[in-house]
């Protein structure tokens, strides 16, 4: 049938349009159907209903179909009914606790990345999958399909590492530091990484202090080939996009199933062409791995999927009851990290977590043999992790005459006392977030928390716990006001136990 | 934060607002995040963000939120962020595989009929208890969740009976039966119903032929008390609505799960004021209920459910693995129903079922002890059907003086030839349903099918088999194609077994 269009001029990241209930029955369909609209070219959409809207023989045509079909007003679309995307029957044997094939697999990321599927039919997969999980099989269908329906970085040099660490520890500062280590030892670290979704700062909030993070995969590979590392932000990419989709859907039910974690993880890894990889797995109470055998059960996971992509993997746990250093939020992070980069001074546990990561890496890449970590510390104590970062951000467009000094940190502050005396003892990485993010964090690159008493400490009455720093004074009394509700406590952070590659994979 | 305004002159059936991305960084919060939009009252809605359809300072909002809020153009609003529903949590907690409380089940429908819930989210939900399903304290707390977010009917007069098929079997018209027989007897049976979904025709559908079916919930109140009957969409009325807003997430993935079909019945029953309740299940490939295990299944927790709700109900199974009569489609299945009405002409299984199930509901309300489908037969053969049923459509506003004749079936029509002689053996409700639907049925009242040889009978070649008609042509034509597509054969169908009401539950 014939319609004459209206745009609707609102993006609403999927192809859907809305018709008349007389239209949508007479064409024997249902809100939920799909039809194609077509005039030269065509587009799959999901049909809306409207009583009212509009009158019938008009359609109304969301912003991403109008622009796909290049629609001028006044034109006439042909809407016909179409069949329902191949992926809705693959969700429902998911649903009923099958096990999907590798084609199937397939079929449903190629959905999620040409946005066939809506955000209720993907909730419905990710749900499905978060109760019914996935076996090793699956994550590493699914691992691949991801990473095969979207760009692959792959490099004329070698060896490529990369690490990642799970989330939940705030603080965690560690890339900053492991990122220059390893590429001043010679390897190639083109590491991607994500923007705090429920935390205070992440890895490429805290780049973004420094440097543009927003690369494209070429400018991924060129940094790298040139400087040896690069932290950039993956969302900027068009690496594994199917993860960027699955999260958006995650998001608003806070579930981050095992699966997806394991499958989104190395897909990432593998399309920027690593060869060995490092995950740091946090645990303790507020962390996405609570406990350590279950760290232990994602650390054995993670080294065979890396197995069957052909990435040789460690994993180290850590300890994750705390905040890493002893700064939350983007500047104050960088401030943080940059101490530790121009003169080793800077918290044990920072320090520590830091060349422990990046030993690791160089003993995979071969250029430490045994002794990573003493290697790190001296790359890092010579300078010349410092002079490294320094050419990754200018290579990245930023200005490499930063220093710790020249850093800015919020103007607003405030110090939070302690109420008694006595020894500061735990409070939970959750409340810390909480204050930060009240501050301004993530958004506002200047706020965040310093911490002056951790776990252990004595502190004495009318002494301070901690400084709030906020580029707004709104944002600082609504971040009072958040500590309020519950007196702040302090923690220590540091790697528990390091689980090594079971097989002696050796890098390509 | 204050905002300009911008309508976007949109329903989406959700309280939503799209803000630019630097905006909702702002404030600290993300995509899918709630926001308090505030004037003289507030309303929370859900945030979507967009880069470049709205600059900063201006926030788009959808007609919903529009309308509930009087906003008027020009005008400023608040926006604040909000906390998530609490249903979010509990959402989660059915997730886990946990059980869930009554109270809880009362906040999650609460939000549902209040729309605080995304699509997403109750898809959540849905695939959760599809996949997790409920057990007899959940369904009970969420029939009750569901009865009380609505609106209920009391009756001064009693007994107060009902009737519900589960779904599934084309052509089951026996409503159009069951109804006035029992009302014709001196019960009140206020039966709302459905419009198909996935079928041919519902209930609401076939009453639509003769009048008019969207009634408010007192409208079906007085019609029942004058006249003993009714037969209303309801869809239309504001019984139970959780209810279909469920089933509109539930159709884009062809998920009915037991629990929620469990639910649903039982909260539509109870919320019009059933006293006693007959719930027919047929069984069969095709049909909801594949076989007679699952089917005793069903029948023993619908009366266990009923027992916990003050509820006599009684079920039986029914053959479900053919058509009902020999017509399906609105038109063609009133035609029928009629032409039994008007001198008990017309198949055996239609009149076999409509008085079983009429039969025990006369007994079920006391005014046949023992003798039920006799003195349904009675009624029936007598005419006092008839004229009830013309009295049923006289006030819900038809015209009485309806019969088989004068009933209009779609004047375009084709025969379809068995191309073989022999015997007719089965083929699946699903394929005729197919073919229906692409004649046009249930949108086009005249579409539809006759079968001229069911199951068994003998078949000479080039007798016709089916008659489609439709009321366009190129209706037809679909119609046909979709008959080529596979050919048509044919069964039969009958109550198996009667499961009786265990306990001695007698109606107050």
């Amino acid at each position: 049938m014939k319609f004459k269009v209206k745009n609707f001029d609102i993006e609403i990241e999927e192809y859907k349009v809305v018709m008349n209930v007389l239209d949508v029955n007479e064409m024997g369909l249902m809100a939920g159907d799909r039809v194609k609209v077509k005039n030269k070219e065509s587009v799959t959409a999901v049909v809306e209903m409207t009583d009212t809207m509009l009158p019938q023989g008009v359609v109304g045509i969301y912003d991403e179909v109008w622009k796909k079909l290049r629609i001028k007003k006044g034109e006439e679309v042909e809407i016909l009914p179409a069949a329902q995307p191949e992926s809705i029957a693959l969700i429902k044997k998911k649903m009923d606790g099958n096990k999907l094939s590798k084609d199937e697999f397939y079929t449903i990321v190629q959905d999620i990345v040409d946005g066939n599927l809506t955000d209720a039919e993907l909730t419905a997969f990710v749900t499905s999958t978060y109760i019914h999980g996935m076996d090793l099989d699956e994550i590493e269908w699914m691992t691949r399909a991801m990473v095969d329906t979207g760009e692959r970085i792959e490099f004329d040099k070698h060896p490529v590492v990369d690490k990642h660490s799970i989330g939940g520890v705030p603080g965690n500062k560690v890339s900053l530091l492991v990122v220059p280590i390893v590429a001043a030892a010679g390897l190639l670290i083109p590491k991607t990484s994500s923007r705090a979704i429920t935390g205070a700062a992440g890895t490429a909030d805290l780049m973004e202090v420094l440097a543009p993070v927003s690369l494209s995969a070429s400018e991924i590979k060129d940094i790298t080939e040139k400087v040896g590392g690069v932290i950039a932000w993956g969302g900027a990419t068009n690496i594994a996009p199917a993860d960027d989709e699955i999260i958006e859907v995650e998001y608003p039910l806070s579930i981050d199933p095992y699966c997806q974690v394991l499958a989104s993880v190395m897909a990432k890894k593998c399309a920027v062409g690593a060869e060995a990889v490092v995950i740091d797995i946090p645990t303790g109470s507020g962390t996405t791995v609570r406990t350590v055998e279950d760290g232990r059960k994602m650390a054995r996971d993670f080294i065979e999927l890396g197995e069957r992509m052909g990435i040789s993997v460690e994993c180290v746990m850590t300890y994750g009851g705390g905040p890493i250093g002893r700064t939350i939020g983007p500047a104050l992070e960088v401030q943080e990290a940059f101490c530790v980069l121009e003169s080793m001074k800077g918290p044990h546990s920072l320090i520590e977590k830091s060349t422990s990561l990046a030993g690791i890496l160089l003993e995979m890449g071969g250029v430490a043999q045994g002794a990573g970590k003493a290697a790190a510390e001296e790359i890092l104590r010579s300078g010349r992790a410092l002079q490294k970062m320094k050419e990754i951000i200018e290579a990245q467009g930023g200005d490499s005459n930063v220093s710790s000094k020249t850093i800015q940190v919020g103007d607003k502050k405030t110090d939070w006392l302690s109420p008694t005396g006595g020894y500061a003892t735990e409070f939970d990485n959750k409340r810390l977030i909480e204050i930060a993010r009240a501050a301004g964090a993530p958004a506002d690159k200047g706020a965040g928390i310093v911490i002056h008493k951790k776990k252990g400490e004595a502190v004495k009455k009318g002494e301070t716990l901690i400084t709030i720093y906020a580029e707004k004074s709104w944002k600082l009394e609504n971040a009072i006001r958040e500590a309020q509700r519950k007196e702040p406590v302090i923690v220590e952070g540091m790697v528990l136990e390091r689980v090594p590659d079971i097989t002696e994979t050796r890098i390509r």
